[in-house]
């Protein structure tokens, strides 16, 4: 498709702030009509979030989800596992790390659903959504000042609180979404084995 | 529920940068082991989304959609129609001029669906979802230096370009999870008619 009448060409870019999280960049860009405006924008590693499934022997799933205090909307809220990528880090062992560091469990298996950027008007921020199955449960090891509870709820539970507004994580709704897929049939995934560090793509 | 082992206690607040669009705080909180630490995090007014039903004669539904150049991800994005409010705006009376600015589409009736955090790690920002239909076609609006195509597609196709990483914006993502669990039966809204600046709650 040409999208000539869209595009926006970058013309210069400085550093707007650096702190100890927030990187931010404000350039001076062309518009499809040739005049000139400002985008100012985070700079973001990525991230990474896994819908783990815990599958009984009668074919039911619970799911492993956290309750995390998030300090910019001054809420606990019900989230996936998630976090970023470290710098060079593959996806799937950043998914692999996050899911161990956060809950303890280890999954054999894992599959690559989708992406999604959650803040395409400021911010270069994607997510990397994984699901993860057959778990192993262990000990989990929280970074250094990092607080969070672990639980599982049923499917059912989860899309009951998305349609009530227990949810309303960007990233975890957009899990439901792909997990009630998943779940009905509708949407395919294709598993394969837990990477191991030095093997992974 | 007692959250007293998650929930994070501001101290201070200073201001990081201010920029023409962005503007950051760094404030120091107390976490809940009683050490102190820093959270950076953007400061936002809120935005809405708006679903816009196109109904045939016959019960079949088309989705008024969006294609524009996001340049923190470098990449045309298919989007519902969304906009920030407004300072001291109403949250419906914003969602019906984002709809008429970008579109040209005034609804006849609307519905709050619920509420989505895209970025809770780093922006204070929500984006208040909205349904609307009973549609009548007009002349949109842009603001200046404002670029991006109105197309129609239907649900199905929607849902497959959510499931095939043609759409990768969260909140349209989450759009979708509405959407779906709507047209299905299993989400209930309702319905109520458009309003006037004056009227609105």
């Amino acid at each position: 498709m040409d999208d000539r009448h869209l595009v926006e060409e970058k013309l210069s870019s400085e550093e707007l702030v650096k702190g100890h999280f927030l990187h931010a960049y404000r350039d001076i860009v062309r518009l499809p009509n040739g005049t000139t405006t400002s985008r100012e924008y985070i700079v973001h590693p990525g991230a990474v979030m896994i819908v783990p499934l815990l599958e009984d022997a009668e074919g039911g799933v619970r799911l492993v989800l956290e309750r995390q205090f998030r300090y910019p909307v001054g809420q606990v809220m019900i989230e996936f596992p998630a976090g970023k990528v470290d710098s060079g880090e593959d996806l799937q062992l950043c998914a692999q790390r996050e899911l161990l560091e956060e809950t303890g469990y280890t999954a054999s298996q894992w599959s690559h659903a989708g992406v999604l950027h959650p803040v395409i008007s400021y911010s270069t921020e994607f997510i990397d959504i994984w699901f993860a199955r057959g778990m192993t449960p262990g000990q989990r090891q929280l970074d250094h000042g990092e607080f969070l509870d672990v639980f599982t709820a049923t499917p059912t539970e989860l899309l009951q609180w998305c349609r009530d507004g227990l949810i309303t994580d960007g990233k975890t709704l957009t899990a439901a979404l792909w997990l009630q897929n998943f779940l009905s049939g509708a949407w395919l995934l294709n598993w394969h084995p837990a990477a191991t560090p030095g093997q992974a793509g």
